[in-house]
């Protein structure tokens, strides 16, 4: 789709240039033939530094664009961004290339594989899953049944992905209308597993926004565990059962987070920082260190506090 | 099935009336035709105003009952409303009337449609998909792998069912026996979805004891979420991952939840609520508001006393 | 595979005895033709007592083991036993002796049914269902759709699974190598469910390491709860929605688990405990009283310990 074509759809207004549109993306990582949006001014260095051949900007910041850049003058950046991604949204049901799937693959009846799918040596698909259109399954990974994975997903090597987890569903994003209706942001990125990761039973990982969410090699993730959209989880981490990572957010290396416990979006979590079962992380923590509780406490610091509570009222 | 047989299979006492049972409903919503049952002083004046045509009730208040409404003498009414549910379940697998599918709608092959199902235009059902008996699913939906849709389930258009999410599984009502052991009570209601309501992947959507589990217009429910049975969730909420909405209880219009936040049963949130991450409320809630924690605060005030703690104990 | 094969095969010095080894278990259950291992101190008076026919062990432990039983000397027992492992897993797919289907049994299309599967009289298992290898599913239960029975479960008589529950996929066990790798424990145990039981949609109930994960008769499981390897849960217990059983732990009879609580491993909840929404249990707790709070009080204590929190800190 071209800009003009994109724009007059929207009933926005556009100030220059025109070309074919292959995509949105971030402010940092979009490229010329993409666009991109504005709407936090903590990204204006992002914004001074953007590729993006034209941005979604509210009038008074146009004037930061750099000159290769065109802006799209409109006054709800985000709004706008949302009511122009689907029309970069690729078919749920697509013809493809042709299926790539080695002879030494073990596919059960009753199996469902997209157009396009590439499926490594020794790879064992158990009945009901359900492979998407253009998945990449590494060789040797193992998909339990009742698994879903969703379209562009790929797999690394000598993955196990058990019971009913879902990879690659739409990340929970949306705009508002004035009049508080939600505008689906339709998630065109993909999710990447690297090898050697383990999804628990019934867990779920979104896709990405733009770009991808990333499950770094080794990573083991237990059963009802929410991945949101756009996470980064580095190597060999381990998240316990019903833990949740919000969206955006990254975990270091030999992260571990207990059950039951949650970090909020767009926020960093250093390497091997251990979050102890029902600890709440809303604000980026440092590495090498073990927290407690909601709010974040260090570990020794949460059980201190919780005894002198305890002793401080016991007798009121 | 009418009421004497049903009695004398129940082996407790009837009193006067003889009918067809259609079915159990609430005190207030029963009509004459169906049975109903009190158990709590709190409903006393439905009682007093019931349509019911029999209601199961301890002796010492079947003088409270309507003239028309025919007293069902029990012990433990609550048990032998659970132990009467099960006649009026209707079968898992039916032979009803004939499918009616729109014929624009794609579905893929490895899709399970019920008996009586209607599908409207260009529906898509993809693989691994249940659509029980007598389903309704609207025009332009998406129900995607895995997904189960339990028998009577409504679906309005332009829904999003993601992938291994379920609607209408059996709430969780149990009554007990005097020795401590559970008599499942048959949940014959149904699950409504209204228009562009989007439920996340292996979120869960309970069928209603009577009646119908309600979300209305625009909602969208992200991922590993539980809506109880009899709730109704109001036009254009926001449910974020892991949160968790007991039975019976109102959420008003705009209401957000934050991730991993908790709405207790039989209470009502207002309008516009904001239930931040974690947040548990216990007891109905005005809307307009932003509440936090557990015992539940306006958000403010639970982030002053959370520093407030903090800064008393330092030095403790 | 004999002693002597595996423990070329791990690169570790055995001592003395050559069997064919059946299997790994704990030192209180291996029986002489298994091995096992000795990781902790606190198990020392079951090393001296096992019936092991060989045990991974640091060599400044081995002079405590039975003179029946052979001294596996390695550096870190853990990861012996993790790496022995994978040579005692059966096989995904297995050629076993031929299915065992009563003629009563309903089995829509879309199930798949693995080998030397046992279904008894009246079961109904609904389409998309995955009843794994060697599964027994006893008289009249009800399996609905999209659910996966991973191999070896044992399902008693009139259980119901909803849709989308797994039970018996992988526990969460993992061993560590120096450089901070996990190494996968195969968990070749089994998931029992004895009678009546009921398990939730989406929920996940993981197989043991060895011998067994137990839920005893007329136990009741609410939606999207997790049950980890190796648990045992009482006759008649209620468990809420989103609630959490860490590995290992055990509940006496008729326990209640609020919504969203949890329970940490390896621990004991007593007979007629009830833990309150949210409660987090991480030390053994007796039976007949109501818990709350995370860290946990009695019930009363704690609505008492907010309260006096909530009106000290009000004037601050």
């Amino acid at each position: 789709m071209t800009l003009s074509v994109l724009v007059s759809k929207l009933e926005i207004c556009q100030n220059q240039k025109e070309f074919e549109i292959k995509g949105i993306n971030t402010l940092a990582d979009a490229t010329e033939d993409e666009i991109s949006f504005f709407d936090n001014e903590k990204y204006l260095s992002s914004l001074k530094n953007t590729k993006a051949g034209a941005v979604f900007i509210r009038e008074k910041f146009a004037s930061h664009l750099p000159a290769e850049s065109s802006a799209i003058i409109c006054d709800d950046p985000y709004l706008s961004m949302a009511n122009a991604s689907k029309y970069f949204a690729k078919g749920l049901i697509r013809i493809t290339d042709k299926r790539n799937i080695a002879k030494s693959a073990t596919i059960q009846e009753g199996v469902s594989i997209g157009n396009g799918v590439k499926i490594g040596e020794d790879v064992t698909i158990l009945a009901g899953a359900f492979i998407g259109e253009d998945v990449t399954i590494g060789e040797g990974s193992v998909i339990h049944p009742n698994v879903t994975i969703y379209n562009d997903t790929i797999i690394g090597k000598h993955c196990i992905i058990h019971a009913g987890a879902v990879i690659g569903s739409d990340g929970f994003g949306y705009a508002h209308t004035n009049e508080g209706t939600c505008v689906k942001i339709h998630h065109n990125g993909k999710v990447v597993l690297e090898d050697n990761v383990e999804i628990g039973a019934n867990s779920t990982v979104d896709r990405a926004v733009f770009g991808k969410t990333l499950i770094k090699e080794g990573t083991k993730i237990d059963n009802l565990v929410q991945v949101g959209h756009n996470v980064e989880i580095g190597e060999h981490c381990i998240i316990v059962s019903q833990a949740g990572i919000s969206g955006s957010t990254t975990l270091g290396k030999n992260v571990m987070m207990g059950g039951q416990s949650a970090v909020a979006g767009h926020i960093k979590v250093g390497d091997r920082a251990v979050i102890a079962a029902r600890g709440g992380v809303t604000k980026s923590i440092k590495g090498g260190e073990t927290y407690s509780g909601y709010p974040l406490l260090k570990h020794k610091d949460w059980l201190k506090l919780q005894a002198k509570i305890l002793k401080f009222f016991k007798n009121k």
